[in-house]
């Protein structure tokens, strides 16, 4: 049993959810929770790297569960160092290492159906999460993202995907205007979402390729960006309301593309 | 100038920042920020109790800022106070103590439309700013939320609601099923969301007199309530998604209703 925060093994875990250039190098993040914990266990057990319950987590398992956990190695953390080093204010008794899915652009665009959100420079992880989490629910092929947005596998989006993050392909580019322009290229018809949007969302035949821009939360699309756009499309709003959330936002376009 | 943390006002503005008890005695709530605090001074001047800026916040005030601000009596307050104070990680700058607005029930269905969202224990501040903010975007009427909701002037709602809290009527009701019933006797038809929802929420003609149920982030609405819905509507969902985040689902359906 580990009892020691100075453990390597929990420096490294320390190391993965602080900071995302560890997690790039060991091309690995950390999932935490029971639900998410067997979900992947259950669903995708070649992505489990290496597994640390509590004391008190192992011993409040169900029958079901200590089935489901046979065949599964894992060590054991004594419930004052496992807290210590859990993200979660209420942590579940259940960490996990997790080897990063890893998909390519090609792969969402190469079907018939391309439906796609394209997210530059979003920042807020919370947002994130949910859009993943919608994203996955709206049936969307995939979301790329420009290599400024926030990090995916950091701890927050992953507990607010509520486990879409294994299930969503999603890919982050450096240079965003040049993939844009590649899938104007493959038939991809770009619809930025914007303030100042002439048409209004619902007006739309979206069709079968289809990507949707989103923006950053404070300053929404750059320039160049919308400039890209086939169309520009608005969320009307009541007088005094000002904007919606990027995650509202998205949320909409995406079930109106569905 | 305020230089020190144990200066009454302060402790004072730090318990309205951390206890809903103390919001509730002292009929006020704290807003951060610069934008909604020239919005409340521009739009409800007489909302503000007191106005709090730090030392640099004032330094760096634009021309245009220092006009609006001429004649509206505040309180300067050192940096490393004001920041302790914060519960912000980036203060702006601005502190402002806010009467609470007031809203009566019957305000909200007396008019010829009442489109309401009916919130039962809604739990996380982020959903509930979120939905604030999108409530006024698409034009409701006003939210009822049971009383053990999350409180709207949580510091953290009261962010992310980003101004809507002093323009979006709401009401916090202790017996949610009676008033539920007095909604239906008033001719408004209600909605629950369900995950087991037989009509898809595209469907409805929602009409002008309309309540939208949401319920609680783990375990939805209550058999209670969802008795009392005339119709259970569904958001449809592909194979492997859950849920959807209760913000997300509570925009859905207020732009299907607007």
């Amino acid at each position: 049993m580990i009892t020691s925060k100075s453990n390597p093994q929990l420096k490294l875990i320390t190391a993965l959810l602080k900071k995302r250039s560890t997690r790039e190098e060991e091309h690995a993040f950390v999932c935490e929770g029971r639900k998410m914990f067997f979900e992947i266990l259950t669903q995708n057990p070649s992505f489990l790297v290496k597994t640390y319950w509590s004391e008190s987590g192992l011993a409040s398992l169900s029958e079901a569960e200590r089935e489901l956990l046979a065949g599964c190695e894992f060590e054991t953390v004594s419930d004052a160092v496992f807290d210590a080093v859990s993200e979660t204010m209420s942590p579940q008794g259940v960490l996990a290492i997790v080897r990063m899915p890893e998909y390519d652009l090609r792969s969402m665009t190469g079907g018939k159906t391309a439906k796609l959100l394209l997210l530059e420079s979003l920042r807020d992880p919370g947002n994130l999460g949910t859009i993943l989490r919608t994203a996955e629910a709206a049936g969307m092929d995939g979301i790329i993202l420009s290599a400024d947005s926030v990090d995916v596998f950091n701890p927050k989006v992953v507990r607010s995907t509520m486990g879409a993050i294994l299930r969503v392909p999603f890919c982050y580019v450096e240079d965003f205007p040049a993939v844009l322009s590649e899938l104007k290229e493959q038939d991809v018809t770009l619809y930025a979402a914007h303030l100042q949007g002439s048409v209004p969302y619902t007006e739309p035949d979206y069709g079968e390729r289809v990507g949707i821009l989103i923006g950053n939360e404070a300053n929404g699309l750059t320039d160049e960006v919308t400039a890209l756009a086939d169309v520009r499309i608005r969320i009307p709003m009541a007088v005094q309301a000002e904007s919606l959330n990027a995650a509202v936002a998205a949320a909409l376009l995406m079930y109106q593309v569905r």
